[in-house]
Protein backbone atom coordinates (compact mmCIF):
# COMPACT_ATOMS: atom_id res chain seq x y z
CA UNK A 1 0.00 0.00 0.00
CA UNK A 2 1.17 3.27 -1.02
CA UNK A 3 0.77 6.15 1.77
CA UNK A 4 2.67 9.42 2.93
CA UNK A 5 4.10 9.22 6.46
CA UNK A 6 4.11 12.50 7.79
CA UNK A 7 7.01 12.32 10.42
CA UNK A 8 5.22 14.57 12.68
CA UNK A 9 1.93 12.85 12.98
CA UNK A 10 4.35 9.17 13.60
CA UNK A 11 6.37 10.66 15.89
CA UNK A 12 3.75 12.22 18.12
CA UNK A 13 2.48 8.51 18.32
CA UNK A 14 5.37 7.27 20.63
CA UNK A 15 7.42 8.22 23.81
CA UNK A 16 10.05 5.96 24.32
CA UNK A 17 14.03 6.22 23.69
CA UNK A 18 16.18 3.67 21.89
CA UNK A 19 13.56 1.79 20.44
CA UNK A 20 13.67 2.54 16.82
CA UNK A 21 9.39 2.00 14.91
CA UNK A 22 9.38 1.12 11.14
CA UNK A 23 7.90 3.83 9.29
CA UNK A 24 8.50 2.18 5.88
CA UNK A 25 10.76 -0.12 3.49
CA UNK A 26 12.46 0.57 0.09
CA UNK A 27 14.66 -2.07 -1.33
CA UNK A 28 16.47 -4.13 0.91
CA UNK A 29 16.12 -1.14 3.53
CA UNK A 30 13.79 0.07 6.79
CA UNK A 31 13.07 3.63 7.75
CA UNK A 32 12.53 4.00 10.99
CA UNK A 33 11.29 6.54 13.65
CA UNK A 34 13.50 6.64 16.84
CA UNK A 35 13.58 9.37 20.15
CA UNK A 36 17.12 9.43 21.81
CA UNK A 37 17.79 10.85 25.15
CA UNK A 38 20.86 10.60 26.86
CA UNK A 39 23.84 7.84 25.61
CA UNK A 40 24.28 5.29 23.72
CA UNK A 41 26.21 2.31 23.96
CA UNK A 42 29.81 2.22 21.45
CA UNK A 43 29.25 0.06 18.73
CA UNK A 44 29.60 -0.52 15.25
CA UNK A 45 27.59 -2.36 12.14
CA UNK A 46 29.85 -4.77 10.26
CA UNK A 47 27.83 -4.65 7.23
CA UNK A 48 25.24 -2.11 7.26
CA UNK A 49 25.56 1.81 6.06
CA UNK A 50 23.27 3.91 8.43
CA UNK A 51 21.78 7.37 7.75
CA UNK A 52 20.76 9.67 10.88
CA UNK A 53 18.47 12.62 9.93
CA UNK A 54 17.72 14.75 12.53
CA UNK A 55 14.38 16.07 12.64
CA UNK A 56 14.40 17.37 15.84
CA UNK A 57 16.77 18.51 18.38
CA UNK A 58 20.92 18.34 18.15
CA UNK A 59 22.56 14.68 17.91
CA UNK A 60 26.35 14.40 18.94
CA UNK A 61 27.79 11.57 17.34
CA UNK A 62 30.83 10.27 19.36
CA UNK A 63 33.49 7.90 17.19
CA UNK A 64 37.12 7.06 18.43
CA UNK A 65 38.72 10.02 17.73
CA UNK A 66 36.43 12.72 16.94
CA UNK A 67 32.97 14.10 17.22
CA UNK A 68 30.11 15.21 14.92
CA UNK A 69 27.07 17.09 15.33
CA UNK A 70 23.98 16.99 13.83
CA UNK A 71 21.36 19.02 13.89
CA UNK A 72 17.78 19.82 12.82
CA UNK A 73 17.59 19.17 8.63
CA UNK A 74 20.78 17.61 8.79
CA UNK A 75 21.69 14.17 8.05
CA UNK A 76 24.93 11.98 8.42
CA UNK A 77 26.04 8.36 7.62
CA UNK A 78 28.27 6.05 9.44
CA UNK A 79 29.58 3.78 7.27
CA UNK A 80 29.95 0.04 7.96
CA UNK A 81 32.97 -0.98 10.81
CA UNK A 82 33.00 2.65 12.34
CA UNK A 83 32.65 2.61 15.77
CA UNK A 84 29.69 5.32 17.17
CA UNK A 85 28.21 6.45 20.10
CA UNK A 86 24.90 8.54 19.63
CA UNK A 87 24.94 11.12 22.80
CA UNK A 88 21.36 13.01 22.94
CA UNK A 89 21.94 15.90 25.63
CA UNK A 90 18.31 16.83 25.58
CA UNK A 91 15.81 14.20 23.46
CA UNK A 92 16.22 14.17 19.84
CA UNK A 93 13.95 13.29 16.85
CA UNK A 94 15.34 11.19 14.20
CA UNK A 95 14.82 9.58 11.14
CA UNK A 96 16.90 6.31 10.02
CA UNK A 97 17.63 4.67 7.35
CA UNK A 98 19.30 1.01 7.46
CA UNK A 99 19.14 -2.14 6.18
CA UNK A 100 16.71 -4.65 7.13
CA UNK A 101 19.49 -6.84 8.80
CA UNK A 102 20.88 -4.07 10.88
CA UNK A 103 20.57 -4.55 14.50
CA UNK A 104 20.31 -1.50 17.30
CA UNK A 105 23.41 -2.18 18.81
CA UNK A 106 25.49 -3.43 15.89
CA UNK A 107 27.87 -6.08 16.86
CA UNK A 108 27.19 -5.62 20.64
CA UNK A 109 24.33 -7.31 21.96
CA UNK A 110 23.06 -5.98 25.77
CA UNK A 111 19.64 -5.16 27.16
CA UNK A 112 19.19 -2.33 24.73
CA UNK A 113 19.26 -4.81 22.45
CA UNK A 114 15.76 -4.22 20.05
CA UNK A 115 14.73 -7.72 18.18
CA UNK A 116 12.16 -7.38 17.06
CA UNK A 117 10.94 -4.16 15.69
CA UNK A 118 7.18 -2.74 15.28
CA UNK A 119 5.56 -0.41 12.69
CA UNK A 120 3.82 2.50 13.58
CA UNK B 1 34.81 11.01 4.55
CA UNK B 2 32.15 11.24 7.30
CA UNK B 3 30.06 14.76 7.28
CA UNK B 4 27.27 16.66 8.30
CA UNK B 5 25.36 17.26 5.12
CA UNK B 6 22.65 20.30 6.00
CA UNK B 7 19.58 19.84 3.25
CA UNK B 8 18.73 23.81 3.16
CA UNK B 9 22.20 25.01 2.89
CA UNK B 10 22.86 21.67 -0.03
CA UNK B 11 19.41 23.00 -1.56
CA UNK B 12 20.88 27.02 -1.55
CA UNK B 13 23.62 25.85 -4.28
CA UNK B 14 21.64 25.26 -7.22
CA UNK B 15 18.98 26.41 -8.82
CA UNK B 16 17.72 23.87 -12.10
CA UNK B 17 14.95 21.81 -12.01
CA UNK B 18 14.59 18.47 -12.29
CA UNK B 19 18.16 17.51 -11.96
CA UNK B 20 18.90 15.64 -8.97
CA UNK B 21 22.57 15.97 -7.04
CA UNK B 22 23.87 13.37 -4.88
CA UNK B 23 24.58 14.31 -1.35
CA UNK B 24 25.40 11.05 0.31
CA UNK B 25 25.94 7.09 -0.41
CA UNK B 26 24.94 4.54 1.41
CA UNK B 27 25.08 0.40 0.69
CA UNK B 28 23.50 0.54 -2.51
CA UNK B 29 22.03 3.73 -2.65
CA UNK B 30 22.62 7.41 -3.21
CA UNK B 31 20.40 9.65 -1.26
CA UNK B 32 19.92 12.77 -3.57
CA UNK B 33 18.28 16.77 -3.77
CA UNK B 34 16.23 17.95 -6.77
CA UNK B 35 13.96 20.46 -7.52
CA UNK B 36 10.88 20.35 -9.56
CA UNK B 37 8.48 22.55 -11.29
CA UNK B 38 6.13 21.59 -13.45
CA UNK B 39 5.34 18.45 -15.11
CA UNK B 40 7.64 15.92 -15.74
CA UNK B 41 6.73 12.67 -17.75
CA UNK B 42 5.07 9.14 -16.87
CA UNK B 43 7.86 6.13 -16.12
CA UNK B 44 8.22 3.34 -13.31
CA UNK B 45 11.35 1.97 -12.01
CA UNK B 46 11.51 -1.63 -13.26
CA UNK B 47 13.73 -3.01 -10.27
CA UNK B 48 14.04 0.19 -7.90
CA UNK B 49 11.65 1.18 -4.93
CA UNK B 50 11.99 5.43 -4.67
CA UNK B 51 11.35 7.41 -1.58
CA UNK B 52 10.44 10.83 -2.25
CA UNK B 53 10.95 13.55 0.99
CA UNK B 54 9.31 16.64 0.82
CA UNK B 55 11.73 19.58 2.15
CA UNK B 56 10.05 22.54 1.10
CA UNK B 57 6.28 22.77 -0.62
CA UNK B 58 4.08 20.59 -1.80
CA UNK B 59 4.58 17.35 -4.52
CA UNK B 60 1.53 15.80 -6.37
CA UNK B 61 2.14 12.20 -7.46
CA UNK B 62 -0.18 10.98 -10.37
CA UNK B 63 -0.55 7.34 -10.73
CA UNK B 64 -2.63 5.91 -13.07
CA UNK B 65 -5.73 5.45 -10.69
CA UNK B 66 -5.44 7.92 -8.25
CA UNK B 67 -3.16 10.72 -7.03
CA UNK B 68 -1.12 11.53 -3.64
CA UNK B 69 -0.56 14.40 -1.92
CA UNK B 70 3.15 14.64 -0.22
CA UNK B 71 3.69 18.01 2.23
CA UNK B 72 6.60 19.42 3.92
CA UNK B 73 8.14 16.95 6.38
CA UNK B 74 6.69 13.84 4.74
CA UNK B 75 7.64 10.96 2.61
CA UNK B 76 6.21 8.23 0.21
CA UNK B 77 7.55 5.55 -0.85
CA UNK B 78 6.91 4.37 -4.95
CA UNK B 79 6.98 0.80 -4.97
CA UNK B 80 9.01 -0.80 -8.50
CA UNK B 81 6.83 -0.98 -11.35
CA UNK B 82 4.16 1.68 -10.29
CA UNK B 83 4.01 3.97 -13.03
CA UNK B 84 3.91 7.60 -11.82
CA UNK B 85 4.23 11.01 -12.48
CA UNK B 86 5.81 14.22 -10.44
CA UNK B 87 3.50 17.35 -10.64
CA UNK B 88 5.07 20.07 -8.93
CA UNK B 89 2.98 23.11 -9.42
CA UNK B 90 4.86 25.35 -7.17
CA UNK B 91 8.42 24.01 -6.80
CA UNK B 92 9.44 21.79 -4.49
CA UNK B 93 12.71 20.31 -2.95
CA UNK B 94 13.17 16.67 -2.29
CA UNK B 95 14.89 14.28 -0.74
CA UNK B 96 15.05 11.28 -2.98
CA UNK B 97 16.50 7.81 -1.92
CA UNK B 98 17.26 5.13 -4.54
CA UNK B 99 19.61 2.52 -5.34
CA UNK B 100 22.36 4.32 -7.15
CA UNK B 101 21.19 2.06 -10.87
CA UNK B 102 18.14 4.33 -10.61
CA UNK B 103 17.64 6.44 -13.58
CA UNK B 104 15.57 9.28 -13.52
CA UNK B 105 13.56 8.50 -16.40
CA UNK B 106 13.14 5.47 -15.10
CA UNK B 107 12.06 2.65 -18.05
CA UNK B 108 11.90 5.93 -20.25
CA UNK B 109 14.81 7.92 -21.73
CA UNK B 110 14.20 10.95 -23.45
CA UNK B 111 15.77 14.49 -22.84
CA UNK B 112 14.98 14.83 -19.08
CA UNK B 113 17.13 11.48 -18.60
CA UNK B 114 20.19 12.44 -16.82
CA UNK B 115 22.66 9.88 -17.03
CA UNK B 116 25.61 11.96 -14.76
CA UNK B 117 24.56 13.07 -11.71
CA UNK B 118 27.07 15.51 -9.44
CA UNK B 119 27.37 15.35 -6.27
CA UNK B 120 27.35 18.66 -4.43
Amino acid sequence: MIQTVNLAKKLSLFSDHWSPKIVGELNDSYVKLVKLKGEFEWHHHEREDELFFVVKGSLLIKMRDWNLRVGEGEFVIIPKGVEHLPVAEEEVHIMLLEPKSTLNTGNMVSERTVNELDWI
